[in-house]
């Protein structure tokens, strides 16, 4: 029998979402190659559009989509995105996520609640998608939310590398804002060799209702607080956390976190007194008026394009980051 | 052995998403019943959260969103609802989407292209529902989209209620505004006895591109145009058909469409001379703005209430149109 | 770690279902190829049993099915055959099926019906195909059947081709033998550049029950009619249409259509002296005694040759057809 | 909250595929129920269609086929019923083939088979079936083919019925026609009380190829032998068997099995002189030219009557066999 | 037609795993129900077998296995009871584990890891279980691993009962024993109105490798110590955590935990003299060599058997929580 | 558009799970690789937990576990290294059984019984597997069970070679010790070209209940007898079935299977005298106390090596057995 055979070559495409295409562009740039052309739109009546300029077939597909305000709206388009690039005959569709959209309602706290976190997992499966990529998700537990290959990334070694010269283990102590940070507050004072303390918001018994307290765990008078959080929204509690800390006798309060979501009133408050420096990653896009004197920006791009290196060429995504994935 | 045994009564649930409750409330209404409280909420970056105020153990809920803009909005809300409803226990969750949103991408018009509205039938798959419930879908196939009962409604009854008194079959001709809605126009000329005529878009050979001259396909002059279609979105289509059906002496030109989606320009340029009467029903929510004086909207809840009892008693939605469904 | 690792090959197998062998060798020939041997049999019950005579693993299969009367038997024997491909570990399956069964029973047109056309696609996806290719698919939306990819290939370029020289754009019409058809005839008016023209049956309200009257929307006197159609079945519509068409003074009707299912009486109709020529594909096998003098059969098998190539080496089927897939 | 609350009834619907719709009229007539009137149609090109008369909404419902020739229509008539009665909201699709089809493809004797008898389990699970019920399956291991309850039923109480007064078990051996139904004899022997004999074909070392001689292992010289089977196909088997028997001197040959499936030449051939009676149930419909002298039909819808009854009313199918199920 | 009708009346079956049948019963003694009977064996090489002595047949079965060692028999064992509950036409199965199997690996905390939780989950939703019910799972996120209803139970309603005498608000401290468990200590230490100390393990950097510190965040000297957890299983945690807390000053160390593992040496160190009592309950069977004198435990069948009786009854599961769920 | 474009190299990796290290270590030799180290450990509560050292990323892996006692141990390890597999991106796994856990649980032989030997396929899908390689399953129809490949390997050839010189097909007999396994016995018959005869357990009729009397259907007397099984598990059969065969006459008694389970009290009694010799391979470890004089242990990992190296190269597993697969 005569018979066809041909070489099993394959190849990377890099797909952007419209939410944060620079991030997307930087990526591409890092990894040295152009993004698929995208046509995509939303119709009068609300819905959206999309169609790839060139052909995908047999592709190794990553699509970046980043979950800033309209949440919705970009998951609809990433969803429908994957969509299109299953019945366009794609070898393997990698969603990438930086920031995991519902991240926080990720379990019932009450009865008859939704586990949002699982539905988006399961409209990606649904929609087509074969494995999933964001970075510093709210609770690890999500990765098992996925039925697939889940590459879970870190910005820490992003974030320490700007703090390496310019805080002094010495007089430093790691903060948690809340009691469900914790352990990440405990992952930095082991990286840091500094020790730890923690907010604890307490109903106070002798005023009624919601009036709360913020007691500090641990000492911080005199010393450099290094408030860690994964994600900054409305900016609320850390700005509490902060006042606290300097209340308490706290000399400078730096505050560094991975997803700057700056959702309403975050760019006003997180420039009050209390607060030195806020150092975040550009997973989320941030539009001039959330910017602010004091925030720093670090760039997550060269992490995501090693990351997604690592898994075109099937080398090792937990190798990035000692062991953790 | 002792038993423990009970009777299997089972209750309906009626739930409303957030984008056309005055809908969902005359639907209860007109069964009789109370709308289940729901606490449904959209957080600063954009995340939804819904938690339902009462036990939906065991029940045979119906949950019923609009989708008018913004589409992914409510799409993500209604998801979300199904989520928590499967989770609490609910015994059959029907979705009912009196419009069916994103069924005008039914199809790969061109290669790369997804097929948004089969989409839409997996994720409300994977979230939980056990059927739908819609209202005058956009192609009749996308019943098959959906692994499960879908309940197909029509308005037309409604409509036609409307039109009895009014129209004379005798001057009337039925008119489809393009090639793709003939078959509505079909069902109307018969069941109107009336005759049939076509508007045909035409690129003009002698103007290169997109130029298109409107051909009327039957006679039209000097009779009550009748121009149906199953949604009206920014009224473009309908409006040039209009003109170019008074063009050739039409003289009266009447529109009916189950769905007013009304995107702008629509309720601006559907007050135009040419057209006499526009008549809608409810199925989507209309702001004061989206409404004008030649405008008739109405009202679906009756024949959704009806369907919605005939679901629970396990009666015949056929029944209700004749055979049709 | 010493590690054994091997070059990443694939090669093409292209299998033969017994509805339309001549099809497929057709298909290898252009291919440059063989079939692989396959024994397929049906037991003295009815059952059908097939075995591959040589190795299938790892391979890129196209397993092609044409769904001639029988249409039962050839469903379940490719049915079978993918099974049995699934089982010994093909890499990839794509299901050729050039005419889709059931696919005018792709919604339900009443209450209780089947929506067949879906069903197959899920019978096909449960034993294990990866995709489908299929030609001029009753209704696009049987695209959205399935849930993978479906190529969808057009054979319009081929018709064309062989209308090129024999018809005069000045002196012809386009004509859809019914309101169902009007999209298809739409696409050759505008690829032809030539005016259109609708048969509408319609029931005459003077005389009850099912008898109709065919009304002619457009004008064809002294003109070449093309009747365009995407199947001829039993040919009866398509012969109404052009005796309607002579008798409105028509010169001449051509009759031009893809699938040619020709059930009785059709072979014998079509011969009437109101068609003067009838141009089909040989998607689906013709026997001696259903082929008659005015009928001229193109061969379908360049085109698939060339999908299937474009196919396993991950090129466009898309380019084939300036875009529409 | 006011609420709506109904009754819980469930109502059992009967309905029969075209194959052999007497059966399914004397199960209705042994249960006291109409059977559901059905439209089903087999069109020009050979494909089927279907559509249930009166609402099956809610119902507990039974459909009825028997996999006589032509097996692969009788199959996929049964699939469409399937589809049809999920989208019409039936509450539970229970699907009764008295004789499982392609039960003897049920592993893979040699490579690039497929295994026919799962794909045929997992065809209804895809069409919808919630649960199967059969009769003496080939191989009781195909119950482990469908993932849900599958309630196997025996003949073999209505066959010993029969033979309870005319056979003799002190001058009677039970007697296997091949190895692979050795299972078969054992159970009926061990029921009778009568020895058991085995007919072993074996390829003589001496003749090259296939040709075989019949050993039979076990004593059978003055006796009435009972060879049983689950089924009878072409009845090769069993009359090279029989002629073995008496020609090692056996007196009488009896033959019992469930399924008369009779495919040519077994009319013919078991009216042999080495044959004194046959003895089958009517799980399988026969025509007049299948029937002969010597053939004994008893009527197993008493049997799926009392099964179905016990299904619909939650009682117990396995107390109808003492235990085996 | 006529047509049968039956009542739909439910029962309640109650099944016990054989790890700690005593606390099935106790939970069918508070309901009022007698256990199904079950043969379940072990065979000689390991393979389980079992079958139920009655019917199940439409019946809403709660089969209830505890998850003492050896952990891998009793999920094996539960998961084939629930293959044949499935097999045996149960209604609905509700998958009953007071502790929740491999809960503690709920994430990959270094890349190639399982998430042997979610496979758990994913487990029983193959085998055929409709529902999980389970008591204070080691993170709340593991609800969100199954597709289905998860009923969480909460034991502290039972804890707090018992300790509502015994401990004075005044001079207590709640402790979580490390940063894994804080968010659980912080709801006891709202609930009790009293103070939170928490125990943070630190690597000394003075002395390299694993050796830690147990430094204590929070005020704990001349106060009783509450030191919570939702498990105890080998005990050095716990037992660590009270030697820290006695030498920072504490008068009293009780422990109170829902899950009693109490793996080797737990019932030996357990004994301490720095802890004063232990508290849990008897989600877990306890053999007599694993019980000692500071030990109390606590009945979890009361709030198992009211869980059940509503799940059953469609009342609300959440209501028993005030809330949550 | 640059672009990104890697060369597709394919790699094997093999993993041993614990029961049987030195079995795949075997099949590691023969292929010429090292085995992925892997971190397996069970915890004190008895939960097991697996790591691979290295990363499996686009491998092509085998993970081999034998099914000795603690089977649900060693299930529940190979579970868990699948989902490992699964979420480190491996390409494909393969679940290598030499021995078929719960096989003999294939059907149910009884009502409310479960079909272990599905569920088992069932899980190992859900894990992640993607094909499974067994040999010499206990019931073909097992292939059946798993939705995908089923590599299906025989030990014939293996003991084959074993007996070529030790046995004289002139006076051997095969003997199948009893109903179930004649089908076994049968191709062994037909292999060697020598006789077969069937131990045939039967109630005694005189003696009331479980009281049995070994018939022997076939002749023996002065023979050599080969009792050929698939399995020998407590070894009770095969001892009974070799005295009865002595006491008729047999000189010498040659047992030969695939599958050493040697559960006790087997190692005692094979050592029987009525037994001359026992050949099995070592798809299970043997224990030192589980070996006796009489046995003679062939290594099978030439055969598994060969069958792993056909799947990695997409060569045939079937031409390994003239076409038997």
């Amino acid at each position: 029998m005569s018979s066809i055979v041909a070489k099993n070559r394959k190849h990377l495409v890099l797909i952007s979402g419209r939410s944060h295409e620079a991030l997307t562009q930087a990526v591409a740039d890092e990894i040295g190659t152009d993004l698929m052309g995208v046509d995509a739109r939303t119709f009068a009546n609300g819905e959206i559009y999309t169609r790839f300029e060139g052909s995908v077939r047999g592709a190794d597909v990553f699509v970046v989509q980043s979950y800033s305000s309209p949440v919705n709206e970009w998951l609809m388009e990433q969803l429908i995105m994957v969509d299109a690039l299953k019945r366009a005959s794609a070898k393997r569709i990698t969603v990438v996520m930086p920031y995991y959209p519902y991240s926080r309602q990720d379990k019932k706290g009450r009865g008859r609640e939704p586990i949002s976190a699982r539905l988006v997992a399961d409209l990606f499966k649904t929609a087509g998608a074969d494995r999933i990529m964001s970075i510093d998700i709210h609770a690890s537990q999500i990765q098992g939310f996925f039925d697939g290959p889940f590459d879970h990334l870190f910005a820490m070694p992003v974030l320490l590398e700007h703090f390496k010269n310019s805080l002094d283990p010495e007089s430093l102590t790691v903060v948690s804002p809340d009691m469900g940070r914790v352990r990440v507050a405990d992952v930095w004072s082991d990286k840091l060799g500094a020790p730890l303390a923690i907010i604890h918001k307490r109903r106070d018994p002798l005023v009624p209702n919601q009036v709360s307290v913020h007691e500090i765990v641990g000492s911080v008078a005199g010393r450099t607080c290094l408030l860690v959080d994964d994600m900054i929204d409305t900016g609320r509690t850390i700005v509490k956390a902060a006042e606290a800390l300097k209340k308490n006798g706290a000399t400078n309060v730096v505050v560094a976190a991975t997803h700057a979501i700056f959702s309403d009133p975050a760019p006003e408050i997180l420039g009050a007194d209390a607060i030195d420096q806020v150092v975040v990653t550009d997973t989320l896009p941030l539009r001039d008026e959330q910017r602010f004197e004091k925030l720093k920006v670090l760039s997550i791009a060269p992490l995501l394009a090693r990351a997604i290196t690592e898994v075109f060429e099937d080398g090792s995504v937990t190798s990035m980051f000692d062991g953790a994935a």
